[in-house]
């Protein structure tokens, strides 16, 4: 047998040139968006006023299953791809596991994530359709950084409203986004209507993601040779993250290696969606059979506590109704740091296969995430982003399955990024001064009873 | 001919197996380290109360041309390396030149740069000697970072001095030591006779490297089980850099590309003497002719303005003399924002070699290394370290002469990391706030006349 290596690294002439479309091999394909003012699916037409026209059509198209990179997108991939499948020995090593473990380490590129797959193909097409620049919101700043990187190679305009506890916290981010000529405003802002009236009504407030999301598409949809960009939860952002399944299944195969456990963290969905396209495609086509864990924050946890209903995807509830799994988007999840875990809903294509029963998830605590990053991080050597930490906990978690079994499971999961930037999290960690909130089930039904009503 | 694909990636089992020892192919060898109470070449008993045995052996061997990596070693190097050959395909066609570009990353791992690669066999050494721990200082905070990994992964205790200024000022530095297990303590501190007598000097000092140094030898050689190690400046550290310079090599081997320019930032030399090591053997041998060029901060300037004499390597002249390029280390450089490039001397090889007219040195100004940087981060999409982007600059102006005569040359430079613990040197530089601090000549003339007087 070949001696596994510890990375593997495909080819450039290996590399994915289509990405993979699930919901063209999905049964039941998930549901579409509705405008919330007339309860009917969205049209290509309403969509295209706020998204640009090509992507508008990837996220309406759910029969084609492969469409092609375009050569300009390859060549970007080509600067950070491929990213290297690990094979994590040392964790093995340190768990006395029979388990055979890898990751699909996406961390390895300025922005810190896998973010920058679908930031590059979202800034392509609006660049295509002549468009003069692109706006969106960021959090926790993964997003918005790999937007500004992508801006800044095709010297797109960038505008990002970044939520305002983040701008001042996050002095670091904004200033790699600066770096790449983006412009960084604190949301709620004096630039739109909606930040005016907010500051009005909330002279103090920090902002939220639903006001930053309300500014960022009003700014849009104002200014001409604009659009709104989004970096999850969408059917077009899955599809362009199916680049790292694609790869990592590619270099599975390339060694005859097949997991039997596939893990991902699970916000928006952008990552998980991504990492298990390909394997998911194989067992909805009857062709494999593969074990899909999510795991996602026992503070947010859409998944486990949540409703398969229609809702909002943003708490200002201007954008089109998705239906997914939610806690209902009045819901306010605690601060914890894992912002980019941090949302209410649920990927309309995941939630559709967590439905149909095709994947599992399990909601995990806050300390014991920071207690596998750091694990990990002196084992592996690196520093996981507190996101990643979650896929982390579970893969160990599920390590230590094999170890009682004596079973010698092959174990994927997928690293999203580094925690270089959240090292508030790590200290409050080190100083014992980390919290678990898990919200009460009367917090959760009452937010669940204010969803929007449809037929 | 064959396509140069983006990034060459050796397989493992092209990585060295050896490092390569430089000094054996020196006509003329380095200086030996000066006793500074007697003025005679240190002893392996003299140096070994301070260094592991078996460092103090590579430390003082100028004949070995190859030393075995031991496995241990090549197992940890396996995790973060082999380092990607990066050809600069944007960076060439957004300067319109016909120069090719590539150059050696060194910054894809949490330590964020090449000084993981003295610091694991440096903490291997002292494992193997059965010591319970080591002692360090650190400035910036690469080296200290790059150093705790190693230990975590080596259950090796590791103490960090950290200049106070820095420890307040890059508490996210800090924190990674931590994650890694390290303790950090800034510097002066009470924990060593130096330190509570600077403290009661000087109670309100931000400390300074020279004491810090200080401190870390105190505490190692008063505390049994424990070695000083260092990471830059001594010939054991460009012993095993030379594994950059290897792997370049290799790659540039595999697709028949010979450089023609060789560039490094240069502070206390050790990316540099490790970037050229093989290629530096091959022009001392008379088999191939390579231009070479340090580049060092105009704040800092050891080979462009400085002398070649023994000097002290720490500003508190605890340490052992060493004959090199110096500007005196009574000179305190003004404060930049390349933390790794402010050392008043450089390495006793490089220096060795500089003399002997075998390399080339330009100083730089601080605000053009980053207005490179920020060029540099938006084609190619990786934000360098402020030290790293001093080659980068070098290597835009040679890309641009190559412009101008039509010359096809070949350029290699290394990066040698990445600046996401540097955001504030980069908000500085956006805001218009940085400037630059160029020496006078009499300051330095003043410097220099404090060096000690050796026969």
């Amino acid at each position: 047998m070949t001696e596994i290596p510890y990375k593997i690294y495909l080819e450039e002439n290996e590399m994915p040139t289509s990405w993979y479309n699930l919901r063209a091999d999905m049964i039941n394909k998930p549901a579409p968006l509705l405008n919330p003012a007339t309860g009917k699916p969205m049209t290509a037409a309403e969509l295209g006023g706020v998204f640009c026209d090509e992507l508008v059509a990837q996220e309406l198209d759910d029969t084609t299953a492969y469409i092609a990179i375009p050569e300009e997108i390859r060549s970007f991939y080509k600067m950070y791809r491929p990213s290297p499948l690990v094979r994590a020995y040392c964790l093995e090593e340190k768990l006395q596991t029979p388990a055979k473990i890898y990751y699909k380490f996406e961390g390895n590129n300025t922005s810190g994530s896998h973010k920058l797959n679908s930031a590059i193909a979202q800034a392509y097409y609006a660049k295509k359709q002549g468009l003069k620049g692109v706006t969106t919101e960021t959090g926790a700043g993964q997003w918005g950084t790999a937007l500004s990187m992508a801006c800044a190679y095709l010297g797109l305009d960038c505008r990002v409203y970044m939520v305002k506890i983040s701008y001042e916290q996050k002095p670091f981010r904004r200033e790699v986004m600066r770096t790449y000529g983006a412009s960084v405003t604190p949301s709620p802002s004096m630039n739109t209507e909606v930040g005016k009236k907010i500051l009005a009504e909330h002279p103090g407030t920090t902002g939220s993601l639903g006001c930053a999301i309300s500014e960022a598409v009003e700014d849009a949809v104002t200014h001409e040779g604009y659009r709104y960009v989004l970096g999850s939860v969408l059917n077009q952002v899955l599809l362009h993250q199916s680049v790292i399944g694609l790869e990592a299944k590619a270099a599975m195969d390339k060694y005859g290696i097949k997991p039997d456990i596939i893990i991902g963290c699970a916000g928006g969905g952008s990552n998980l969606g991504g990492l298990i396209s390909p394997f998911m495609g194989e067992k909805l086509r009857g062709e494999a059979d593969y074990r899909f864990i999510a795991v996602e924050p026992a503070s947010c946890p859409s998944f486990t506590r949540g409703v398969f209903a229609y809702d909002f995807c943003d708490t200002g509830m201007i954008c089109p109704l998705a239906k997914m799994y939610t806690i209902g988007s009045s819901y306010i999840p605690a601060p914890n740091h894992a912002g980019g875990l941090r949302f209410h809903g649920m990927s309309p294509v995941l939630s559709q296969l967590y439905h149909d029963k095709y994947m599992e998830a399990v909601a995990v605590k806050q300390t014991d995430v920071f207690e596998a990053a750091e694990y990990f991080a002196r084992c592996e050597g690196i520093l996981p982003a507190p996101e990643s930490s979650h896929a982390i906990l579970a893969a160990i978690n599920e390590a230590k399955k094999c170890k009682e079994t004596g079973e010698e499971k092959t174990i994927l999961f997928g690293l999203t990024g580094t925690g270089y930037f959240d090292m508030v999290a790590y200290e409050k960690f080190h100083d014992g001064d980390m919290t678990n909130y898990i919200p009460t089930d009367e917090e959760l039904q009452a937010s669940i009873a204010r969803l929007p009503k449809v037929d």
